[in-house]
Formats: C-alpha cells, sequence, structure tokens
C-alpha cells in the first residue's frame, strides 16, 4: 500500500527514476573504478564510459528503444555543475611554483595552439567535406566545429600522469588543458557573434583582442574573490575559529566567484581556476588543521564524483538513438567523416606541439631545465589527442536547441562529436598508460632532478649557465635570448616572493607561524 | 567591452543574478551570524531572518515594488535540496545511546502529540474563524493548517540548546522535532487524499495505519541502505583506501537512500536519518581517519549552510508583496486571526506536553533517570512553540500553486503563517536563550549526572531499583508497571548489545580495533 502523493510530485516521478538510476550507476562506477584502478589496460574514465555504454544500452532495452530522452547529454548541466568544481579544484590542488614556472610554455600551448589547431581543422574541414559528398555546413558550423574539436580532455589526463613523478609534463599538459578549455570556449562564443559577411584580418584580430581582455579580466576577478576571501577568514576568525563557518565561508565564496564570472560575461573556467589557486595560496592557511583537511577532501571528492559523472554521461549519450536514426548517410560515408575528423585532430596537434615546445625550448636555457625532448613531445601530442566532454558540450550547444534537433546534418556532426570522444578515449587512451610509461620510464630520474631543482635555485643568484662553451654565433644568439628571458622570469619570481612575503602573507594569510592557538 | 553571450545564457540572466544575490547575502550571514554567535539576546537564526528581511526589503526597493519574484519560497527546493542534509547531518552526528534511551518519550511526543495537536488546532479554527468572519475555507483546508502549525521548527532547537550541558532535554526535543516533522508531513500528504465526502472514524484508523506503515517501512528502508553502504565499504576498500572514493560513495549513498525513498513514496525524513545513524554506527569506521574528518565536517557545514539558506529565505519572503496586497481584510481582522493561530499552537502544544510527559514519568523507574520535571516541560513546550521552514513550505503547497494564487483567502493563510514563523522566532526567540538557561541551572549538575548514568548500566544486572519504601497500592502499581517497562527495555537493550558486538560489527564495521594499517 502507498501514501497519496503530493500533486506535484507526480510530474516528478519520471525525474526521480532517472535521478536514482543515475545515482546508482554512479556508485557502480566509483566501486568498479576502485576494483580496476592498478589496470596497466584500462583507466578509471574508460571504466565510467564502458559503464555508462552498458547502463544506457539496458535503459534503451528496457524502454524498448523507444525514448532515450532520459540518457540526453545537457550542455548546461556540464558547464554549470560539473566543470566548475573540477577546473577549481584543480586550480586549489596544483604545485603552483611549477604552474608559474611553465607559465610561457603552457601560454603558447594553451593559447597559440588553439589558434593553429582550429585553423588547421576549419581548413581541413571546409576542404575535405564536400570532396566526401557532404555539404551543406555554413561558414558559422565549420568555425565551430574548429572549436569544438580543438578543446582536450583536462581530465583524461591527469588520469594518466603522475603529478610527483613527472610533474613538468603534469603541469604542463594539465596547465594547457585548463588554458586550452578556456581558449575553445571563448573562440566558440566569440564564432557564434561573428558578422558572418565580413569576415577578414578585422575578425582574426577581434578574436585575439577579445580572448586577450576576457583571459586578463577573469584572471583579475578571480585572483580578487581569493584575496577577499583569505582576508574575511582572516579578520573575522581571530583568535575564534568554527570549522562549519570556515568551510561553509570557503565553498560560498568559490561558488560566488563562478557565478559572478557567469554575471560578467568572463570566462568561468579562468575565473574559478585562479580563485582556486589564491585560496589555496593564502586563505588556507587562515582556517583550522580540520577545515585544511575538510576543505582539500570535498574539493577532491565532488571534482572526482564530477569527473566520473561526466564520463557516464557521456557512455550513456552513445545511445542517443534519436540523433543516430535520424543520419541519412551510408557507413562509409559517416566512416570517411569521422576518418577525416580523426586525422584533422591529429594533424592540427602536431602542428602546434612540435613547433612550439621547439620555441620553448629555443628560448629557455639548458642549465634552467631540461628541455622538452622528442619524448615529451610525443606523450604532449597523444595524452591531447582524447576529446571529452567539453567537446560534447559545445557540439550540443552548437547543433542542438535543448539536445533536440531535426536536422540530419547536425544530428550527424553530434554523432561525428560522440564517435571521436568514444574513439579517443577508448581506444587511444588503452595505448596511452603503456606509452607514457615506456617513454617516460627513462627520462623520469633525469626529470624528478630537474623538478626539485628550482626550488632554492630562486634565491640564488641569477646568470650562472657557464657549463656549454660551444660558441657558433646561432648559439650566442640563442643563449643570449635565453638569458635575456631567464632573467626577466628571475626577476618576476624573485621580486614576487619579496612582495609576497613582506606584503602579501602577513595581510593575507600563509605564513609559517600559525596565527591560531595550538590548542583549538 | 563584453564577449558575446550564448543563446541559452539570456534566458537565464535574471536566475544568475538572484542566485548571486543570494549567495552574497548568504556569505554575509555566515559572517554576521560569527560576530553575534556569542550574543545572549539574539541567535544565529534570528539575525539570519533579520539579514534576509533587510535583503528583502533592499531588493523591493530596488525594483521599485514592481516584482517580488525574485524572493519567492519554492517548497519544492526546500523538501528536495535543503532539508534532507539537514537530517541526514542530524542523524549522523546524534548520541544515539540517548536517542534510544528516550524512544518511547520521543515517539509519544513526536508521533501521538502530533495528532493531538493537529485535532486542536482544526477544531479551533473551525469554531474562531468563522466567529471573527473569516469564511471560506473547506475541510481539507482546515485539516491541512492543523497539519502546518504542528509541525516545529527542529533546526532553531539545536541552536539554543548543548547537546553536552543537557543531552537528555537536546536529545528528547530534538528526537522530537524529527518524528514530528515526518509526521507532519505525512499527516499532510494523508489530507490531500482524503475523500472529504465520508469523513467518520475509518479516516483516523486510516491516517495511523498509513502512519505506522510509513514509519516502519521508511526506517526499514533506510537502515538497510545504511547496512549495505557499510558493507560496500568494508569489502571493497580492504587493505588500500582511497579517502575521495570513501567520502564519494558515503555521499552518493546518502543521495540514493533519499531519491530511493522519494521513488517509493517512503518518508524521506525518516529514511535519511535512519540511514545517517546507520551509517554513523557502522560505515564510519570503515574509512580513514582523513575521509572521517572530512565526512563529519561535509554533513555539518551542508546542514550549517541549508539552515542559514532557509532562515534567509524565510527572511525574504516576508516581503512576497503580491500576496500582501491581495488581502482584503482590516488590520484589525488579520491580528485577530494571527492571534487566535498563535493561541491555538500553544494550547495545541500544551495539551500534549504536559499530559505526555506525566505519561512517560509514571512508566520509568526513578533509578533509572530522573522525571522531567516541570521546569523541562515548560522548556519543551516552550522550545517547541517556533514554527519553522517546513510549515512555510507546507503552506505554500497547500494554498499556491508553485508559489502563485489568485485567491485571497490563501494568501491570507500564506501571509499568517509567515507572521506565525517571524514572530515566533524574532519575538519569543529573544526569551529562549535566557529562560533556558535560567531553567536548567539548577538541574544542570544533577542532569549531567543521570545523562552519564546509562554508561555502565547497560551491562549492569537489571531490577535493582530499591530506594523507595513507600508502599501505597498506587504507586506498588506504578513501580510494577515501571519495572515492566525497564525490564522490557533493558532486556531488548543488552540482547541489541551482545548481537551488535557478536554478529553486526564485525561483519559491518565499527569494531574498536580499526581494521586499516595505522600508517595510512
Amino acid at each position: 500500500m502507498t501514501i497519496g502523493l503530493l500533486l506535484s510530485y507526480d510530474a516528478n516521478h519520471q525525474h526521480v527514476v532517472s535521478i536514482s538510476i543515475f545515482v546508482a550507476v554512479l556508485c557502480l562506477s566509483v566501486v568498479s573504478g576502485h576494483c580496476f584502478s592498478q589496470s596497466r589496460w584500462t583507466s578509471e574514465s574508460a571504466i565510467a564510459i564502458l559503464i555508462g555504454c552498458i547502463a544506457g544500452m539496458g535503459i534503451l532495452l528496457f524502454s524498448r528503444g523507444k525514448s532515450s530522452h532520459i540518457l540526453m547529454f545537457d550542455a548546461e548541466l556540464f558547464f554549470t555543475y560539473l566543470l566548475p568544481p573540477i577546473i577549481f579544484n584543480a586550480g586549489f590542488g596544483m604545485k603552483k611554483k611549477q604552474f608559474f614556472h611553465n607559465f610561457i610554455t603552457i601560454m603558447l600551448l594553451g593559447g597559440t595552439g588553439v589558434f593553429i589547431s582550429t585553423a588547421i581543422i576549419v581548413a581541413g574541414c571546409w576542404w575535405l567535406f564536400p570532396k566526401i559528398g557532404f555539404n551543406g555546413l555554413g561558414i558559422r558550423e565549420y568555425l565551430a566545429l574548429g572549436a569544438i574539436f580543438s578543446s582536450t580532455d583536462t581530465v583524461c589526463i591527469l588520469h594518466v600522469l603522475s603529478q610527483d613523478q613527472t610533474p613538468r609534463l603534469y603541469s604542463l599538459l594539465f596547465g594547457e588543458g585548463v588554458v586550452n578549455d578556456a581558449t575553445a570556449v571563448v573562440f566558440f562564443k566569440v564564432f557564434r557573434k561573428i558578422n558572418v559577411s565580413k569576415i577578414g584580418g578585422g575578425v582574426a584580430f577581434h578574436v585575439l583582442w577579445d580572448f586577450l581582455w576576457l583571459f586578463l579580466a577573469s584572471t583579475a576577478f578571480g585572483v580578487a574573490i581569493g584575496l577577499l576571501t583569505a582576508l574575511t577568514l582572516k579578520t573575522f576568525y581571530f583568535g575564534r575559529h568554527s570549522t562549519n563557518r570556515e568551510v561553509a565561508l570557503l565553498m560560498l565564496m568559490a561558488y560566488l566567484s563562478y557565478v559572478l564570472a557567469e554575471l560578467l560575461t568572463l570566462s568561468v573556467i579562468l575565473t574559478v581556476f585562479f580563485c582556486g589557486i589564491l585560496m589555496s595560496h593564502y586563505a588556507w592557511y587562515n582556517i583550522t588543521e580540520h577545515s585544511r583537511v575538510t576543505t582539500r577532501h570535498i574539493l577532491s571528492t565532488l571534482s572526482f564524483i564530477a569527473e566520473t559523472f561526466i564520463f557516464l554521461y557521456v557512455g550513456m549519450d552513445v545511445f542517443d538513438i534519436e540523433k543516430w536514426k535520424m543520419i541519412d548517410m551510408s557507413v562509409k560515408k559517416i566512416f570517411g567523416l569521422n576518418f577525416i575528423l580523426f586525422i584533422l585532430v591529429g594533424l592540427g596537434r602536431a602542428a602546434f606541439v612540435f613547433p612550439l615546445c621547439s620555441l620553448s625550448n629555443f628560448i629557455s636555457s639548458d642549465a634552467e631545465r631540461s628541455m622538452l625532448t622528442l619524448k615529451h613531445q610525443v606523450i604532449i601530442w597523444w595524452a591531447g589527442l582524447t576529446r571529452g566532454a567539453v567537446s560534447i558540450a559545445l557540439a550540443y550547444k552548437q547543433f542542438t536547441i535543448s539536445g533536440v534537433t531535426w536536422n540530419p546534418l547536425h544530428s550527424t556532426m553530434i554523432t561525428s562529436t560522440i564517435s571521436i570522444v568514444l574513439f579517443t578515449n577508448l581506444v587511444l587512451g588503452i595505448f596511452t598508460k603503456p606509452l607514457v610509461s615506456l617513454l617516460t620510464h627513462q627520462t623520469q630520474n633525469n626529470n624528478e632532478q630537474q623538478d626539485t631543482f628550482p626550488k632554492e635555485e630562486l634565491i640564488l643568484p641569477l646568470l650562472s649557465s657557464d657549463k656549454d662553451s660551444t660558441s657558433s654565433s646561432f648559439v650566442l644568439v640563442r643563449r643570449s635570448l635565453s638569458a635575456l628571458m631567464e632573467t626577466l622570469v628571475h626577476t618576476i619570481h624573485f621580486y614576487w616572493r619579496k612582495f609576497d612575503d613582506a606584503c602579501m602573507r602577513p595581510f593575507f594569510g600563509g605564513l609559517a607561524v600559525p596565527v591560531w592557538e595550538p590548542s583549538e
């Protein structure tokens, strides 16, 4: 016997069923991920995608292929609830020294790289799609495809590399991932408001200007909120601590940075990322030990759940049967289309990873840190081939209205995006772990040494790299350029450190000496 | 200059503005609550309500009285997102020994009490409303009013009493609050499906039967999910721990218990409450030290945020200007209506607190625990007069459709509920802290002694209360009844303890010896 339902309950019943199934499957993935976490050939993300596929198939069979709306990917949900905690946690848990040391390389790969990759993908699609008889896309849609297939999967990379074993590679790939996502989303936004009739040099300049403005404004805003939080915690909690209030304030301010960035139409990803960095650098030191443990683990748990959620979601979305049914193309043509897209993704990434890494090697001196060897570059190229939830979310934004489309071309683009994401995650993903361990094995010791090196170096006198005695004019030019860059970077670091220790930390928190009584 | 907005963004702009304002005000309340937390005359809840009022007035002035939809109380939001974490945390953080020791009294007050209170409020409204010229409510609406004004504010009580200083009173009032909320919500549900044309003795029986079934089924379901979680954590995390996964699994299973209870149309409050108790009794012992700290604080922080949110919400809701405008009654009549409701609330509570406490005293022996003195009974009566968010949420459910109503009678009922909630929180609230400290001051030492007493007692031989030597027949009857109850309770406790230690704990977790390596 049952109790009478509230009126509004009836309407929500289907919704509650979906949530129940989803949460149960999520629990299952957490447990399965744990069981397979030591495996060499699978990653947790691949397992979550597979479980998602199985669950999706099960639901489809159970509903007799009628409707798959229960599984529909919701781009709003993704950008609103799932991505921010992942990015905030990334900023909060990141090794800041590594990130800022590799700042120039990261900006080259994540910023300039997306320009190059987008250009190649757009040009390639424009040239090749009509050749296999796939016509009908407009220029705005070609541009959107460029942004969609240029955003790498930040999450997947984090699972494959270890921050402790290969900190430099981790920091480079991860930093690139965040900047790359932000850039791709900004491009996507800009492309949507481009006036298609007047495309020229001005547009490229406009895109660049928008990107720079957005980057600086979002960073500054995230930094401001982070500092405000640190100051509030330091001022109000002087001498009297309450774990609940501290944790609550930290979480609420993080969320506030996110909603305000959304309100000010800034880049949410960048704001949240820099807010996380600032909070972990200052605010974290103004709270009790229990609050620190709690904050650290709340954030990484939220991030973990969001990641698992996303991969499950992608897996379940494979059986968006309505879109598959709508495609009126031969299997051969679909295969050709996906092949072209995949090759363009690979080419687009190769076209900026290898040149830009070489440039990065050129402008940094040997003594400072080792070169990015060809092996490193291959890892960077390969690991960044994976396309993830950002691509899918952007594709749904571009080619559907609230997840629904009646245009066969648009359905094809959605299913192609899903196919590329599945292929790069499941097929390429199998080889990523072995490849990375093969390539980093020899260089690991070397790497570890380099990575612990900069710690003391920052306060050592600058410009002491006189080991190399070759003196061709090319090497001389290179050395003087390197020296200039190094001096610049070192000077900034040196004065920042001085300023941070003398002014920022005493004011915002983060001194070695705790500000509260040890008894609390 | 701004960056192009996504299409869907435009539609959400107003929504983002509301959220931003709300989160900012929430941060402000957390900080203000901290500043005033030592004050004798205010409670944090009163401060949150006041800040909510001020913010609501500010928004209303800023929008020039046009629309107050930004502030509308959403009953779904309340029952779906705000109440469950509070109740789960209550179960998780509760002193279980106290709760189960006072189980009979709690069930008397929380279960039977609501019956009595509802009956008095319904009868009183039925008799008095027409006398002041307020006609037009149907029988279903009178019944709903009984349920709406019988649910006490669980949250407010917790702020006033201390679990460490007066554990028995805290446990009684808190336990009553949870059972009371559950009962009131169940009554409300049942009343909504009553066939008004055939009201008779059968209906009362039906309501009782529904309540019992719901109570047992919800408890059993919560217990089952709690045990499943404990077992999963124990089985899968054998020897290899991961804080993120453990915390994630615990939170997801708690959420799953909630959605499944909703799906099975059980009482969400009871399921979540018992799931929390079971998880803290077994599952909590199967996880790492970091996971324990994190879980404990995540839950209490979530609960803290939800509570602050609710009080802010209630405060902001005072200026639901559309409902106030719609009332076509004189100020005198409105005042009379609210006065009647308030007197009925007080009478309804007095009518069950004093008799049922006396009954509870009658069936429990002196040696076991002290009587509930008149002072205790006054505290229980007074503290439970406060009406809170559950009342408001139920009123919105009954008298509006998605927060909107065009019926002046219904608008009047909404504003009366808000007035009673404000009055009991802000005006009565001022005297609660002084009253409690005045009345508990003398009995505190006595109380503490009693409360630590049962610890060893459970394993002592039963039936040893031979202090009293009066021997009138009444006392004899009473003593034998007490002895019977005590024997029953003690026997159950004793065998439960034995069973728990011998079978449950080794299987589900919770042994004194940790199951993981101390190094982790």
